[in-house]
């Protein structure tokens, strides 16, 4: 082609992807490799959050901040900076903490976004779930499934601090969320620790559960978390053992949407590499070490948290016994068969020690 | 019709049903209402077992007949009297006693009927289950599922019964029954509780467990149990509570044929009749009290057992706090869409008192 | 032992065995091998009935026995001769061949046994399900599931004959049989074929289906089947195609007792024998050939019904094309995890010819 | 509060914000509304494109641009101008039209976004997906699921227009995008329409097929969705009716991620308006109507395409007799139990006439 007919052709695509744009359409193969790199790209970046920071914050917070209808919560959200400002954990998870001064109350509201409480500290509060009020200790999880009522109430004269994990990045994504507040404060209780006696049991159910539900337990014990994971590591060999939370009707996640597991580390030994679709929101409950995540070793310990981007490198090592609770996306993309995993043969190279702010 | 051409038909029909005899064909409409009554009409009749007789025949078969090669088990079946002399204890249901003297062992086997073992008595002896050992003591119930290599070990001084349940009598009517035993007369045992520790969390499950397995806990133990029926109660406010043995991956039936149930009553009050498809098998763990099934009133103590046929009215009263172990048929009939039940508006009124031989 | 302490305990032994008779209860050692055989042994015999032999008894029958209430069906079951006189082909499968004259109608009841027919001769009649009046035609699948009321009129001048296939006998063995008769003979008819219309599509379905039916679609005609086989064999390289019969909201078997397929064999070559936990019956559609069954060789042509035995290996070879429809137990031991199927590497030895009579 | 201690109130607030975002943190309560608003608040606009543009600047494309690896496809995709120059028809859904001119071929490549094709044009093409060649004509859906191999080849001499439908920015925003190009231009072709043969039936599936497969059947030809549209029709008295496109293994929809859907509108009745969670776009088959979409009426004609954001209200009305295919998020909504809609009672006031460009 001439170097005429060649700035003609030019001409003619330039006039050619203006008319494109102008009808509000865009051409694909200009940016194939961008849409659809070979691997994950995410904005999130590993990040780690010093609880010692947060819970002073939390305190100021408390202080300075009440809590009120519209406002609704007294929460500080883990906001990741690759994420351009966003108040989120990751491109896809909220992680935030929570904290509720002796006698306070959080008013009462639903939203489609299903949510989980993890205890951090303190204890003598409750979250009421569609009447049920869950008694809530340091260790215990307790489900505020999808558009269940729920509030919460600090009736002890210490403060309470827990941790709350919510998929609402998905569910704004998706155009999901929908959000009404209780016409009063508080629900009324129709009962303490209903399902946590109802449908409780280890490995029985009530003969009457309707399974059909989409959720059915609300609280899951540390005891029973605890005796859970020390059987499991007797168990295996492995340096770690992991346990997920279900529902006890159908064996499946907790909730649909949300992976809630707790991973006991044992001193010393380092795990192996694992890379998995969808991100997680590590909060370290109790011990000490550092965790290598696509190259950035973080180091933690008791009440940190930290984040692991989708696809990203992750391994462990605790430096002393170590129970790390996990939020994460893989119920959601096994049911959209997109999950996927990949061990790796060899530790990861450290490129960086990550520098708590 | 002339009486004449009466007898003609008549003599044409014989000779019909002579030829259709004959070619191994049968009329449907001479026996349609015997093969397709209004309800169902068990043969099984309502019966009952004392455990003082069945105990003391127990300890005789203990001192007569040893556990051998081809016989396989010390075992006395319940034998329903309405069954023509078959060794079952409902058209549908296998329920039996096993007795393992100090330091016996009943060797290795499998087969297509899948098994539970409910202990009445004794502590120190293992059902070994595919490698998996696992110890018995009062009230605990053991699986051991279909094709499962099983074996049994009496490691104590004292002897050891428990009640035997099977879904035989259906694997046999469905030509399905397969038997293999094991080439050594023990397994190798890989380890002791295994399936305890690795699945037997509350409503926690080992995040590498896989869901494919038709079963993974194999031994529920008492004080959980206890403690869930405990609850259960509380909770409700019915004379009543009862829990369904659940694979914990699944949520559903212990063994897909056979359901597996604890009832708990509360003294004195007497439960609302109930009808449903499928034969039961009652074992009294402990306390006293009568049902009443079809009319019949059984009374019952610590240690009887008891059926009632399929579509019989049943109810329950205590005479003190009672825990009743039921295996049925439930889940099998669940998954073939033909389960049904209905509850009654009055109690029955009772037309005879079993007498116990 | 010495003789006379052998003697004494064969005497203790024996009044052993009386007292354990005497409460109803039975020794299982003794009978072991009987109850659990290494691989079924089936009561059931394989066997085959004439079609010409069994279309005259229906004609003759049709002159002699009119359709009548409590009788309700002009039927005539297969008897198998290994069942001690019951009116069953296999020990689980009720098969038999139902005759309805011109203008004749059978009565409408429900019942919880399900049932299919396949038509063997004759149009213009109908099939009321549940008020859809489905049109028969050779070749043509209706089902009426566990109880739905139908009830069968023969719109057209000639005669129909037809192939009932029942899951009967198990629901029988599992007293679960219900049935009641309809206040009317014949069911208001609200259209034809609306299942057809509405859920009919090939792998489209209606967006408000519900998919909590048990069943949704009633009848699958013989043009769809033909085409399917034939595009299927094209597919494969092997000498047979089989279809399977499913409700298109699942794709699970069209009945969740009782399998339906349709095997189309291509001439000469023979199949690789197979053996299968549950019974079979075939009915030959069209074409002419043999089949081995457990060393027994049955020889067919169109029209005739034949069965095999659980666990029975099978073999098929077509003299000319031909099409053989099945109903069978898959559905129903795969939801209890009782199949299983394993395929030879031998042609069977023929150690019998069978003689129809 | 006096104004000094509301000013030092204000002042030491602010330091709390300033040393919250400084450790990457953001406070709930100043924008739960924002976040969690009563109802969906997409950025997606109802919208829509005259296909005699689409077509024009696709015929410009096939003159001025080639295929080639890198870009891959020749594609124009639907940039909704809500979505900030994003090259996505919805938040969720990318549509877009492909172009394939005679003898053009379109490179082997496979991507975790699932991929729909609806032939809007031409004939003599196919997609060849995991070495399965699907021919492709006016009206068929092809399959391009998860991760298979697919390539584009149209063999005829006229070009080939079809519209593209995938879940790509869903899994965008879910981090999990993986893409790899086939070491080949093309794949090995192992057959034609071989899914179509041998799992294609009406209700029938091979006995040998596979259920655990996430899909099965590859191509829906638009004879069979035009019968049973038709047959729905005569069913129903609606003045519209809807197929879903189902996996006939299971009956659930085609993708795991991704519904597809045909509605045919009789002429002149307007549908009655319903909000659903998740947003669809449409491409009209043939007709001529308007659209109704949160009170902008769109008027479309065969060809065009448009888009309803998520719990938008939506209702048709065709001036002739009308098909729409549509894309939607439902089965994804659904597996995450995020699903809802509503009917409305009054058709809606137009407030806007879309004016397209």
């Amino acid at each position: 082609m001439g170097s005429a007919s060649a700035t003609d052709h030019q001409r003619e695509l330039d006039r050619f992807y203006a008319d494109v744009a102008a009808l509000d359409l865009q051409p694909l193969w200009t940016q194939t490799r961008n849409l659809m790199p070979g691997e994950p790209t995410p904005a999130t970046r590993p990040w780690l959050w010093k609880w010692h920071a947060v819970r002073r914050l939390c305190e100021r917070a408390g202080r300075l901040v009440s809590i009120e209808r519209g406002g609704e919560r007294r929460v500080l959200s883990l906001s990741n900076p690759g994420l351009g400002g966003l108040p989120f954990a990751t491109s896809t998870l909220w992680g935030a903490f929570q904290y509720l001064g002796p006698g306070e109350s959080a008013p009462a509201h639903r939203h489609s976004p299903g949510a989980i409480r993890f205890v951090m500290e303190g204890e003598g509060a409750w979250t009421t779930v569609d009447g049920d009020a869950c008694d809530m200790a340091p260790g215990d999880l307790v489900l505020t499934p999808s558009w269940c009522w729920h509030d919460h109430k600090n009736g002890s004269d210490r403060p309470m601090i827990w941790f709350d994990g919510l998929d609402m990045p998905t569910v704004i994504a998706l155009d999901a969320v929908f959000f009404e507040p209780h016409p009063d404060a508080a629900q009324a209780v129709r009962g303490r620790n209903v399902s946590e006696r109802a449908v409780g049991g280890r490995a029985t159910i009530p003969a009457a559960a309707r399974h059909e539900a989409p959720h059915s337990l609300l609280v899951y014990r540390w005891r029973d978390t605890d005796a859970s994971l020390a059987a499991l590591l007797t168990e295996s060999r492995e340096p770690m053992a992991t346990l997920r939370y279900v529902n006890p009707l159908t064996g499946e996640a907790a909730l649909p949407t949300l992976g809630c597991e707790m991973t006991r580390l044992l001193e010393g030994r380092r795990t192996r590499p694992v890379r998995k679709v969808g991100s997680s929101v590590y909060v370290v409950f109790r011990g000490r070490g550092v965790s290598v995540i696509d190259g950035v070793e973080l180091e933690w310990a008791t009440g940190d948290s930290f984040v692991a981007p989708s696809w990203a490198a992750v391994e462990h090592q605790a430096a002393e016994p170590a129970d790390l609770f996990t939020i994460d996306d893989r119920p959601l993309l096994e049911r959209l068969a997109l999950f996927r995993e990949a061990r790796l043969d060899e530790p990861q190279k450290i490129r960086e020690r990550f520098q708590p702010r």
